[in-house]
């Protein structure tokens, strides 16, 4: 295995994406060693059980030595952990994050800032609908995009901390991309604020439905609704932070998305079956993209069904 | 393997369903015989070429000699089909759908009903993002719902009919469920319908911000998005249909969603974070209701991920 990108990490956070890293950073060699803080003491307990690697009972401990801080906590909580690690961290070496807002984690991040550490913001395109320690696996990352969101700073010293930070992302498996924080937050609005927010919605609707009963929504869910539940199944403060933060750009799409499912809504009024065509016609064209880009499997029903092999047109 | 449920069945319309019915009935010994007919010529040669059964060259020919006949079409052109197909089969048979509405299935098949067939409208509650005679395999149906909306019949012979359709779905391995057709109509549009326009909508909504690349939408997909690529993926007629003859069911639960997005969004202008955990936390439960039911796998990410055991929890 080659030599660890970082001699030592520190992780803030034990949730799914740190335990996670931790994980991936012990699996592919990418950092000498891993310790972890989570400012709940059931968390500690549960990451020193299963294994995560080092856990100290304060953040202060569990930074002052790393050449790495991963801050792996929601977006909401950015500014405040960030002011705390930081007078404790050792100079020269990076703090980054792994908030779904990258104009709040920059903020954050930037006030925290003292001038003596490197300040990379970051986010990975990689999750699952679990939550928690236990949640966390090495391979998480693996052919997963990770985005940073440095700043203008073209400091030798800055852009070898950038370097480094993306040698580790790709030691996890990830491909790196870097992209200004107000571009990241309106493509990630689309891509993933707002469906997630439509999973959320639509899993709501359903169970109000006094017409209804739950326990048939359940049943007949196999019919499309099962797929929307999964993304709803994510982690809530998570979420809540991400629609609180990325308030101007979520409002954007959805109301483009209102507007446009006003137009369908009138088009099955009115029994224009022509535009229905038109506008289900060029969806199916999208899937097509995504498999061939590699970003998602081409095994109908998502796998689901055991012995169908993949469609390999 | 026990006798054949029917010695003779007729499917008319080779696509995905079709397809997977003619499969499955020789998979699991369901029919002695099948034979197909698709008004596309095209079809009917890719249906013979891999072996889906006997295939004849017109609608008549198929259905002469069938105990039961499988309209396998989409809702809007069940009334023409099933007008062509009563006069030629053969009187006390039965005559069966498997569209999406049963509203306007059940019409269509009274309004074609000359008093000798027996007719029992159905809806299976599987598919995938497919279409075509080649999307079709014999294991669609195993562990999934097949409603059938019998009419008010209570005659032995009509009766009797039921029973035996019920036991070739069994057949195929699917869980059948009788219920009225409103009712039918009502729940599949909230557990199916509406997340089929919501996804529709989703990706055309995507695919028109001027502000966000294309290329980009495909990119950062797994981030949420592509989950709701998959249903959007499916056949554009059938769901044209869909939408044109279940209206007024569907026109509602939108109302109702539009009316639940309203609030959120508003939640989100004024930074009510209360009211987003509130429904955000909710979702969560229904997502395990759904694994308990067996209506979905537990694996995270539908499976996505290599090598990571499904949660066991």
């Amino acid at each position: 295995m080659p030599d660890p990108v970082f001699s030592k990490i520190a992780i803030i956070g034990a949730g799914l994406i740190g335990a996670s890293i931790a994980r991936a950073a012990a699996e592919y060699g990418a950092a000498g060693s891993v310790v972890l803080y989570d400012m709940d003491a059931d968390v500690r307990t549960r990451a020193r059980t299963i294994g995560l690697g080092e856990v100290t009972d304060t953040l202060e401990a569990a930074v002052a030595e790393a050449d790495c801080v991963f801050l792996c906590v929601p977006v909401g909580a950015l500014a405040t952990v960030a002011a705390n690690v930081v007078p404790a961290m050792t100079s020269g070496t990076i703090l980054t994050d792994v908030g779904s807002v990258k104009g709040e984690a920059a903020a954050a991040l930037t006030a925290a800032g003292d001038g003596r550490i490197h300040l990379i913001p970051g986010h990975p395109i990689a999750g699952t609908e679990q939550s928690g320690p236990d949640a966390g696996f090495a391979t998480l990352f693996r052919d997963a995009w990770h985005i940073l969101t440095p700043s203008d700073d073209t400091s030798a010293d800055y852009l070898a901390a950038v370097e480094r930070l993306t040698l580790f992302w790709q030691r996890l498996g990830a491909k790196v991309e870097t992209m200004d924080v107000a571009r990241h937050d309106r493509v990630l609005a689309i891509t993933s604020h707002l469906p997630h927010l439509i999973a959320f919605n639509i899993v709501a609707t359903a169970f109000d439905m006094e017409t209804v009963e739950q326990g048939e929504v359940v049943k007949y869910s196999a019919g499309g609704f099962r797929d929307f539940t999964r993304i709803a199944a994510s982690d809530p403060v998570m979420w809540r932070d991400v629609f609180l933060t990325n308030k101007d750009a979520v409002l954007e799409c959805l109301g483009r998305f209102s507007e446009d499912l006003a137009a369908l809504q009138r088009a099955i009024r009115w029994g224009d079956g022509d535009m229905l065509m038109r506008e289900f016609t060029r969806a199916r064209t999208i899937r097509k993209a995504i498999i061939d880009a590699g970003q998602d499997s081409g095994a109908i029903n998502f796998g689901r069904n055991p012995n169908v092999e993949p469609d390999t047109e």
